[in-house]
């Protein structure tokens, strides 16, 4: 099943089922679930109702999606984004290369960051360049986890059933102002730097766990990362694992599971973006992910 | 003007003003302010407002402090706490001195993080000691700001009117953790690792901005740290601009300051936390928050 956010023609954002075909969504609110976010909606969309929800889809009428403006599924997470840094060997190496000071790691630990998000870029949206604060603008397509339920210490190979489901999210770097704050977190946190969408696949439709997707990203059509989510150094399950020993991970977590190879600073010479570029991110299963720089 | 988050004998969280003399709070809803949290009522809180509730409290009853139970001030931050990172000079040096790979830095930019708080720790809860996860479990005391309106692109020496207060702000670190995930993030968050209050103090009560007040810690009465937010290397008011350049600081948002020299891991030899110790975080001005660990 997959879910969006909706803007209404009268403005209004509602969280909803987009149709098996794509083309059309039904809100939750006609579906008897009257929440205001897909965040509140999510810990109450277990299995069970998901099924409900199927069967009750073929009575209720559906809108067409050009009648209305998708969001990002979650347009305001409710607390800051994890993401995985530097989780792919690939682009452990190329990005080792451009910084050995900021990015070299032996891998015996994964490597947590966070990201505010205080409005997530819908596909379609725009990338902000911040052309007066940043020089080195970077893309960076990952897979995102979306949790279902608060997860506190849970072991590893139990992690499955925490898992809502997955969604693409653009990790848009500032390379210049994320070294120089040595931390990472102000040069991964500017508005306008997280595409999220374009919708939350539910984790029950992909075959394996941690799924193994194929990951890509291009730039003005050009291909740039071409991977597999499978090829990940801590997967999803030890991820989960491992930060709910010691956090509670509440439902409606958003992990960003870190980029493979292919971003800009690992090109010879580095290439970044600038205002008119447009970046594409794809996983399969889930979809593409489209947002120009401005 | 003193802020607090109780929780009244019925079991409902109210933020409430702290009188004068700290011994009653009035709930912001008897004075016709019906919030359900202090970081839904801070941008309401302007100026003219709050000279307004201080003529209402005269004629509206309140209740004695030993009647409710103190929350922290902002029990659920809407946000992950922002975070400075080696801040003071003294602190730097003994930083470096632990772990020069960890904690080395030129002063050229500030070092910014974030600290994900699920539910912070009210003075007199429990600092979690997480001892099957971390052995080297150390305390900051900081000072805290708490902004009032969204910050955005906001100049050099025109932050002050964003500042809605301050509050004391224990910084609670496993320095395994940080260290060995590279990026600080992990080893900050974990649950009970963010004591925040006792109130927040308006910024109208200071006479400076940024205001220089003396901050001290003890651990079991034994006095570690002792300075002045004065010392700071990069101030609020440098912190503000900054981050507003390229982020939209929203109300709410909580700026922790750094540490000054005195922390557990800067002893010689190092001295951690464990279960049964009780620190203290003092700052002139605001009160202490005293927190034991279990």
């Amino acid at each position: 099943m997959r879910f969006v956010t909706c803007l209404t023609p009268d403005g209004v954002e509602e969280p909803a089922v987009l149709s098996a075909d794509g083309t059309a969504v039904t809100p939750l609110r006609w579906l008897g679930l009257p929440c205001d976010t897909l965040t509140e909606a999510i810990p109450q969309l277990t299995p069970a109702v998901r099924a409900g929800l199927a069967l009750a889809l073929s009575a209720i009428p559906s809108v067409p999606l050009d009648a209305v403006q998708l969001q990002s599924p979650i347009p305001c997470p409710a607390q800051d984004v994890v993401c995985l840094g530097i989780n792919y060997m690939a682009h452990s190496d190329e990005a080792e290369k451009y910084s050995a000071d900021a990015f070299s790691t032996k891998h015996q630990d994964a490597i947590y960051f966070s990201k505010r998000v205080s409005r997530a870029v819908p596909d379609g949206g725009f990338i902000e360049a911040h052309s007066d604060l940043v020089q080195k603008l970077d893309y960076e397509c990952e897979l995102a986890v979306v949790l279902g339920r608060d997860a506190k210490d849970v072991p590893a190979g139990q992690t499955k059933d925490y898992v809502f489901g997955y969604t693409i999210l653009n990790d848009v770097s500032a390379r210049d102002v994320q070294t120089a704050h040595k931390q990472w977190y102000f040069g991964k946190s500017l508005d306008g730097f997280t595409p999220i969408g374009p919708c939350i696949v539910t984790a029950d439709e992909f075959d394996t766990y941690p799924p193994r997707l194929g990951i890509r990203s291009f730039v003005n059509g050009e291909k740039r990362q071409d991977s597999n989510t499978g090829l990940q150094i801590f997967d999803i399950d030890h991820v989960i694992h491992e930060l709910s020993q010691g956090m509670t991970l509440k439902a409606g977590t958003i992990i960003a599971t870190g980029t493979p190879a292919g971003v800009g600073m690992g090109m010879d010479p580095p290439q970044f973006l600038k205002p008119g570029d447009t970046v594409r991110c794809e996983i399969d299963g889930i979809g593409a992910l489209t947002n120009t720089v401005r």
